[in-house]
């Protein structure tokens, strides 16, 4: 894993947000650091400042003239972030500043890092693994609660530690093989079978089960994709209104909190919201109109909640047909009776149920009337609409009901210590691995030979590691040639 | 100085810019930072780590869940910006994780720091002085070398020094005339007053000198607003973009660099040009544009240079006219015939000069043509005309030079040890302490009595402690008690 650097360059940028501010930290890792910082650095030398300490001093331009006060945070390799010698400098946050910094530490010998260079370095200098990195990645662009869980355990290191145990196990069932044959000829059979199945049964099912979680991971990660959808003046903008408001009310309670608020997001008890007001749903002729209403049925179709508002002040008969007429897809629908505030034929009394049975018989009637409905259908859209949440955006009767409701969509209320997917890739390689498992399974059946049994537990290994980035047949081989080797 | 904080309280804030970033810093600063920051903190316990140093740990919410892994940062009262405790830690940059792990402080018992709070209390403590504090908000927002140059000796207490001398020699003055009060009775007269008299003289003249250096550093603070004026079509946008693009092409040379530039203004040799590009001067009935031109020669009344445009293209006189009615108020006109690479009657061979004399000639006869011209302003017109810079904006001729002459208008070539004003504020203190000298000095020459002389002395003193931030009687009467008194 201690790849050394191709280039032992020294690189240097800016690892605060772009802007102006208090502070912005240049950051500048590699064996020159202190060496090229020292070119710029007035107090005390760099290289005699020990590891993990700040000192004040000042930072010059390349012609010596002097830039800023600083400080200077030193770390010696490998005990830094990217395992090389760093020095941390952070300057007063003029925009100018930043920029003429860096531009004298590249006059007096550093590379401008690219994106990730540091994290890459990391990588390279085996301080972190794949995941732990991607984990950085997705750390940095956390926006919820669940998003930030899930990154920090890839962070943390504590999803790898799943990773590397399943691959151990996978590690060892293949050492086992592996051993029989180099002692093929002498017809030994080391492996006890019927273990050897039993495990890479549970190993299956531990692969397939961590591979299922990436469908609520994926939600944590990138947040709930929630369609409103409706007649116009159903109520959408109201009740977005009302949803996003309480946030907005809350972050700003703190000075210097309400900044890079996305629109139309909202974080339920630790889950990210993603709302899609859509066009008002209609019949209409108007070409233009069409189009937004087209594009507000593809969003309906690939969200994974609709929140379908039902105007019970307005006629209910085509509300029921736009519902009938759209594909939402895999969505969870939720309908919503909105106006609960005004006295309608159709209000339950009670918000947090659906329809009492009076009002379940007149909508009954409704639904009768409805001449292009079939029986089936009737009774579908009937279902539909007795369990719909009844809110008025106006007293906020319902709200917390439907808030609830959204929250839960994910389903298996998540614990911090749990070990979830939340990366494609992850994902994909958990799923590519399960055949070979599949083949193990049967090869063990079919008494299958012990190297193609073999080859199909190295495919599945190469699959976990290719997640943690370690290249699997060297891991394999210097695992086999450490742990099992008896004298060849 | 060292007053002590009145509320005793903790507070913390995110110090780098507002965004997304690789890290972000929160800076808790007060009597219970480490208390406070404490609770959210899994790893060494933050009071037993030394000053100065950095450790590695996790940051909690206020229920005990991990947000992130952070670097803690410890400083030791009164070894830090604030001169209180104070703990820094550098977070994954993601707003979320910024806003939360404020948030979870703020649970904790942290007040969310209001701005400049930091700063505030590194003033109340004595860290700084009141020069110094607007020096740090002045390098935070410097966006040129000779912005941050005057900040910078202001952060450093540079600019506090000079101050202070100058305000000790008062001091110092002051002293030796209250003296003579104490002893009134006795008709002593300590003060040898011709002594006295050329010391207040000279430390007018460093006031008065000090006081004028305003008018540059004003200039290397806020920029050189530099107006293009001329008809419609002389160049004026031909010009500002090859003014501005070599800049352009250097900043993003390096990645990462070319944030927060804002447009129209470029750095030339260390200073900011602010360009405003203004409609073009014409005559017309349309109200519209009428009001365009109004504001264009609004704006360049105010700018401290004109580069007025002359398109050798187009007809002379219409252009002289414009120039001619146009107030540029105390700007600098420079003159600067565009087309350079366009042979026409009035196209100087040599772009770095002016006319030759043909082309003067030429010229002359232009004027003379011009009815509305009487014979000085005829005369005035040749004048600018023969030292205008012939350029093409085409080919780059002529630029160098026109850049060179923007670059001389300050005068009086800084040099980086030198003591500038650069503060309205300080501007103001400073000229309001020079009647005080000038009633001294007439004072003495007059033989005012000692107690009216004293009284003028404290009146300058008052104003130049006001830069300072210090308390001028307090400090007026503890030099006297501590270095005078004798044994009273």
């Amino acid at each position: 894993m201690n790849r050394s650097l191709s280039d032992g360059s020294t690189v240097a940028a800016v690892s605060t947000p772009a802007g102006s501010g208090g502070i912005a930290v240049i950051r500048i890792s590699g064996p020159e650091a202190f060496r090229i910082a020292g070119v710029l650095w007035k107090g005390k030398a760099l290289d005699s400042i020990p590891s993990h300490s700040v000192r004040l001093g000042t930072l010059t331009d390349e012609s010596g003239e002097a830039l800023d006060q600083v400080v200077a945070t030193v770390y010696r390799a490998p005990n830094s972030y990217t395992g090389e010698d760093t020095v941390e400098l952070s300057l007063h946050g003029s925009p100018w500043l930043q920029r003429r910094a860096l531009v004298a530490l590249v006059a007096a010998g550093a590379e401008p890092a690219p994106a990730g260079e540091f994290t890459r370095r990391a990588f390279l200098n085996g301080r972190l693994d794949l995941a732990q990195v991607e984990g950085v990645a997705d750390l940095i662009a956390a926006d919820s609660r669940a998003s930030a869980r899930v990154a920090l355990r890839q962070v943390s290191g504590s999803f790898s530690s799943r990773l590397t145990e399943m691959r151990e196990r996978l590690v060892e069932l293949a050492s086992l093989l592996e051993l029989e044959l180099d002692f093929s000829e002498e017809d030994v059979e080391f492996a006890d079978r019927k273990a050897l199945r039993s495990e890479a049964e549970e190993l299956r099912q531990d692969i397939r089960r961590l591979a299922d979680s990436y469908r609520r991971g994926r939600i944590y990660k990138e947040g709930l994709p929630v369609a409103l959808a409706g007649v116009p003046n159903a109520g959408k903008s109201s009740l977005l209104n009302i949803l996003l408001e309480e946030e907005k009310a809350l972050v700003t309670d703190i000075p210097g909190t309400t900044r890079d608020i996305i629109e139309d997001t909202v974080e339920i008890d630790g889950l990210l919201m993603r709302f899609f007001d859509t066009a008002g749903l209609h019949t209409t002729d108007d070409p233009v109109e069409r189009l937004g209403i087209d594009r507000a049925r593809d969003r309906i179709r690939r969200a994974a909640a609709v929140l379908w508002l039902i105007d019970p002040t307005q006629p209910l008969e085509p509300q029921l047909k736009e519902m009938r007429e759209t594909d939402i897809g895999a969505a969870r629908l939720i309908p919503v009776l909105t106006k609960e505030d005004i006295n309608t034929p159709l209000s339950p009394s009670d918000a947090r149920k659906g329809l009492d049975e009076k009002e379940s018989l007149r909508l009954h009637e409704i639904l009768q009337k409805q001449e292009s409905l079939d029986e089936e259908e009737s009774l579908q859209l009937h279902e539909i609409l007795q369990r719909a949440i009844s809110i008025s955006s106006r007293t906020g009767a319902g709200i917390e009901r439907l808030r609830h409701e959204l929250r839960a969509i994910p389903g298996d209320e998540e614990n911090p210590g749990e070990t979830l997917v939340s990366n494609l890739r992850h994902y994909r390689e958990l799923t590519e691995a399960l055949p070979y498992l599949d083949r193990l399974l049967d090869g063990l059946d079919t008494s299958l030979p012990t190297d193609l049994l073999a080859m199909e537990l190295r495919g599945a290994i190469r699959h976990l590691s290719a997640i943690l980035g370690t290249i699997d047949n060297e891991t394999l081989l210097s695992t086999i040639f450490s742990r099992f080797c008896i004298g060849k």
